[in-house]
């Protein structure tokens, strides 16, 4: 693989595969018709011109198909554009696909998978265990595709998984340390927060809102199905209106949309680690391009601060 | 009917039926074990201690059995209590019914019934209707006597209907006025916002909230209730999604137990009446007894004003 | 009349009448004096440059004059712009007036003092009903000309009136409700609760806010107003402190610009249906012209949210 | 002058003369009535219990009258309480004044009133001046006598006038620093500000707040008495409506009680020496009888905070 | 070791020994004096009171001394009270030490020390590994035995170096799950966030409040110390501020006390660890005497929340 | 002096020397680089482009030089800037120092130097003056050239000196009003409270927060060089806590900086002094060139408020 469009610079020639994220048609001064494609590659994202293009050109060069292109790394108004030289849908012969054009997790989702299955198949509980599973299982393709967010925190390919993969890992070690803990309620809770977000996002590419997003969010989505799942299931014990209320609840307080704040143990630190979570995450890619010495931009997530990687630290990996 | 507890003066003599809403067991300083009655009539409540008291007597007056009193209104630490000179229960032959010992709406459950089966009987989108039907005739028992709340407003017996047919009487006036307003969905809304509160608080005598209302509260459960009503009569428009947001909503924001702020117009409506329906009641209760040129006491719901009566308006009525 | 310029596409050929609304003078690139006019009628505005303008064109084309105009609908930095091909004041002979160019009220003015006049004719306590005409016929002309506000909601021509007596109807039907209401405070509150109004701001064009609009504010106005006018009338009962007190609380609370809070019944909800009547007509702007399945853009003076038009609602009238 | 009520101890024998502060009628466990004494001399308060009192004795001993008791200083639940030995009315015979048995304000009414007046003097706007003098003639006996508050600052005989004089004292050394301030406008603004208190509180005895105080507020009724005089005066200038401004805003913001934010400079800096003024008299209350090296109670108005008076520092006079 | 008095019920005859927590003298209605006592056992605290005292009493029965009772379980105004019926002071020969008698972390002292040595040991960075272990040697004593607060988390016998190994653990595990980490900052980090308490609280005993602990607080304390060991070690690197601005930093935000919130990754983390450790102590404390199927009392500090434990869980001990 | 950039209108022909502030490097889309300079005099900024810039140019106009320019004032995109006819470095026979092209404050550094001392000498707490003394020796030099802040106010030469002998003046007019205060700690605090400043800062010219100035603050660096400077002179009584706690306090409270509120009386009024003087300066800015009848531009440190400047108030003078 290509370094990626952001490891380039200024005046670099580019010949290479890329994703049309979004395509939209414009009208030049001149009358002409011409679209501005916004296309990603597994780095990040550039913005291209199509001057003066065909009716058939904006049939072909659309949202989601990928493309061959060759130009140059251009500025417009300080920020990087590509200047076209030529560009061409691509076949079977290209053989190229989506999944390599988009920033993903770095595990596969077959790993993902394996590991929350694990977790699943070491709860006790058989009320819990068999919600759990049956809701991964209906939700399962989508759960490994889906972003955990349209911005902010894991807002990529698998990005849903891997943020549960790792709010796992971070509840087990800490159950070693309070072993007063319920580790079925945990995990499930875990698989099982953000899943609603399946319904509530429109998938991985050019991620926006669902109608039933809006409306009612991923949080009221998951609870309903809780429910659900539990009749289909006949079950009937306490714990689906513990489940329910580990979802319900796990943003913590009504400002943040959870109608109830968290009223057991296992939802108080489920809460606290979904953030924990969310927020390294949110360092990490802060962080990633900046120098020792320096400060990272703005990270509105995080009340608007600016972070420093200390001078004694290591400098980014050059791509 | 005697004039009620509420209207004894300290001094007076005391002959009449009450309800016992709590009876709670203590230890006097002689080691003898008595019971803490609270004790109530249609105009209020009033405590009374049953001196050394039988087991018997525990297993006799108990909550919400029905009394008969003979005894003295006095005072103890500044507060009314009614001293005990006989109490026996009652029989079939004493012809008391719990509904005349607590307050209750000013109409009639069957009027409030009927008049909501009217409003339900004007909708013309049938998906909107049927289900508001169906829910309503599966919690109608439970409806016809809820409070709607456990205190501030509405906490009386009906108080629930009474509260939903006044609000649609205030949404019928305001549709004539603004009338791109969808009377279905507002009617809809209505009748279902608070119905939750049939299975989030424990009933009509010495309400409290149950698990689920703790954990989930009446939005939530009804939301699911809403989505698994449209399965069971197989309907799939738009309009279940739009009244589970209805209902979702109707708190107006997060700090107030809404996930979701209202985001259609019926629904930013729903949310208002509401809010005028519950003040309008709390005002009616705290300036029921005040005299023209008073103020009322505090109001604890109503950032803790206290009203005025001004001096030109009429003093309550006398008892 | 012609659609108006608020339903005109880009491309579209223009040949109509205008009010200046406002005329801002510039120096083009070229060194040239050029005018930037903001051009209304009665469905909306629309930009447009007169360039290289002389000092009569300057001293023509003013502020509050009415236009004649050809010329084609453009499109500048993603908003329309009107391309001016002529432009001419126009003269007794054109037959245009200013009520024609501004969004008025959907009632004539005669009709809304009608309204008014009937209201304060069913007042049966004669200090308030005094001091309520007193202070409406001293401000008559201004009242039914005046908008509610500079933007948010009533913006229009007559809105402050329009907006009197919609909130006079709702009140009428919550008296109804709500029997122990005095209608008089009531009425007289909602028609005094905004009339200083016609002193906070300019008038019905191009409306900004004047020294003692920004200093004082249209509340203490109108409670300076009625005390002046008690006095004027000989008027001493508890009534002119009352009626002070309805307007001085109406928004509310502090942080809203009320110093003092309601105090008395019929201001908490005075301020209640100031506040539905307000709602309604932002909701009813904000989806006039969105397609059902669609969401409206952010209504800032709503939490900035934007509102969803059901897909089972009527589309906007094609006008 | 004795020593005063607030510095003896318990089981001190107490023969002096009181004011009853406030008088309450109760009925003790063996049915028979007493009253309740608040007493006051000049240095704090004190409760006593007068047992088995008469009718007469409820006639006598009312509130604002000045008594002779003889008793001693006993302690009842954690607070001091006097036992009475024997009570009984005073006469001209006593040669005792209302003045000797509250706290007031260092300087005398007389000297506050010189020092005002000369400020007055001071003033060259002759618009500003005669506004200020106007006012304060009207209301200069209930000036000279009213209390700042009925609690937290200033809140004793003569406080008013007392708070008044400091602040024009600490703006006279601010504006030799700050050159570009208007005098007249800040010490007319000084004197204005809080004068609405002779209307808004009850007097400097047993002070509550009046119907116009609750429901207007001292800062409205001073607006509206600014518009009155100038009305009056037949002055019209823009410094009536500068007058008005300094008195609405010297809360400084909406939640503060100012529905106007200060707008000018000389508003800014009222606000912020009204500020400090009331916040070095209620530390100095605050600390008056702390020994160095220990806290202070805590101070509900300051934030709730408890102030340390530095070892270092010299310790409260021995009394 | 006996069960302890938390466990004991009205009734109970108790023998045992006990620490004097707080001893006050009081005088008795009947004029003698009288001690109320505050024992403390390692399971909790008890009321006592010790009638008709003797000087030689009071000089006995003092603050921190550690007694032998015999009594009976009683009851006063709803909370438990020790009637006693013999007190003596013990001597060596009673073999009894103050570290039986309060609550302590479930690790000694000596395995905590050897735990925390390990990590430092494990630092590579030599000026943080320096620094860090420079303080501990200087506050060793004093952190080995300190409590974390005076109440909320962690308030026992040696809370403090509890509360960092755990925080130690968790960090270790987090670091795998985030391998860009520093470590070395992380923990040192860790260790020195609360150290400063061993100068804002006056020790394990009847905590309370030093001078510096209420005018300067732990994080100023220990960020002048970081300043102080590097000059005395004559370290000059990055580092010594950025341990500063660790310790600064790590109650988030201003309202919480961190005058500067946390602008490197570690700081954030450090943060959020502190948090999670807090708030399990805080659970774990709640829910130790909760019965499945029951809520906790409120817990103040965790926005006065009230928690449940699932019918499915087990009981608590039985003790 | 010439009269300023800041009093120059577009057209007028510049011949004058200037200060560089900062000078960017960019490059034309004619693809030659070109520097952007921010040039300053004693009266304000102007932007000016140097087109086609030589290696030599980028060397010679770097920022802190002064220059030589001829150009005229154009105006672009609403901004004013100056079109360069010429420019060059300046040497010794210009006879131009850096003081001229930068604001200052009124008062020279040796009067203010001179001012500050006196106030020093007239301490009498031994311990408080030696501190006082030595660190404003250590810092004197940077503390008469550094501004008091980057922006809002005192931002300029000289600013934090001019600042603290202001506040030095205020204070002395209020001992004298209250006279309990000590004003040995409160001259002390107000020299030290903003010193960390002088580290904070880069200094005087184009001012940036500085590493340490990012991470703790000099709030925190001045409690840290007290700590020192204690230890140094060896003084140990409690003044050097109290002088600690006096600069930590001085923001007021924990959204403001300070992590703890003031609890001592001359802490408590040093925070209200610095808060006078702050707004005293920013709003003389404000208004310095408004017309008499007009408004000021938001200034968003005073609550993003505007200012009036009443209409019988004299003109800026006319420079």
């Amino acid at each position: 693989m290509s370094k990626g469009i952001r490891y380039h610079q200024v005046g670099d020639k580019i010949d290479s595969y890329f994703l049309i994220k979004t395509a939209t048609r414009g009208i030049a001064s001149n009358g002409k018709p011409f679209l501005t494609l916004i296309l990603g590659d597994h780095s990040g994202e550039i913005d291209a011109k199509l001057w003066g293009c065909s009716p058939d050109d904006e049939a072909t060069f659309v949202s989601k198909s990928i493309v061959h292109l060759t130009g140059e790394l251009g500025e417009y108004r300080g920020r990087n554009q590509l200047k076209l030289q030529s560009i061409r849908p691509t076949t079977a012969m290209d053989n190229v696909k989506l999944a390599d054009f988009v920033r993903s997790a770095p595990l596969s989702p077959e790993d993902m998978l394996e590991q929350v299955t694990q977790y699943i198949f070491e709860m006790k509980n058989p009320n819990i265990q068999r919600i759990t599973r049956h809701l991964l299982k209906k939700h399962q393709a989508a759960f490994l595709e889906s972003p955990a967010a349209t911005k902010n925190h894991h807002e990529f390919f698998s990005g849903l998984a891997y943020h549960v993969v790792s709010m796992l890992h971070i509840s087990k070690s800490l159950s070693q340390l309070y072993p007063s803990l319920d580790t079925d309620l945990l995990y499930a809770g875990i698989i099982l927060h953000d899943l609603g977000k399946v319904r509530e996002l429109s998938g991985p590419i050019d991620t926006v809102y669902t109608l039933e997003g809006n409306l009612l969010g991923h949080i009221t989505i998951m609870v309903n199905e809780i429910d659900e799942a539990a009749k289909e299931l006949n079950i009937e014990g306490e714990e689906v209106l513990i489940l329910q209320h580990m979802v319900l609840s796990h943003h913590g307080k009504g400002e943040w949309g959870s109608p109830k704040a968290p009223q057991i143990k296992e939802a108080e630190l489920l809460h606290l680690i979904d953030n924990i979570d969310a927020k390294m995450n949110m360092l990490d890619r802060a962080l990633e391009r900046v120098q020792p010495g320096g400060f990272s931009e703005r990270v509105m997530a995080l009340d608007n601060r600016s972070f420093y990687k200390p001078s004694f630290h290591e400098p980014p990996l050059d791509l």
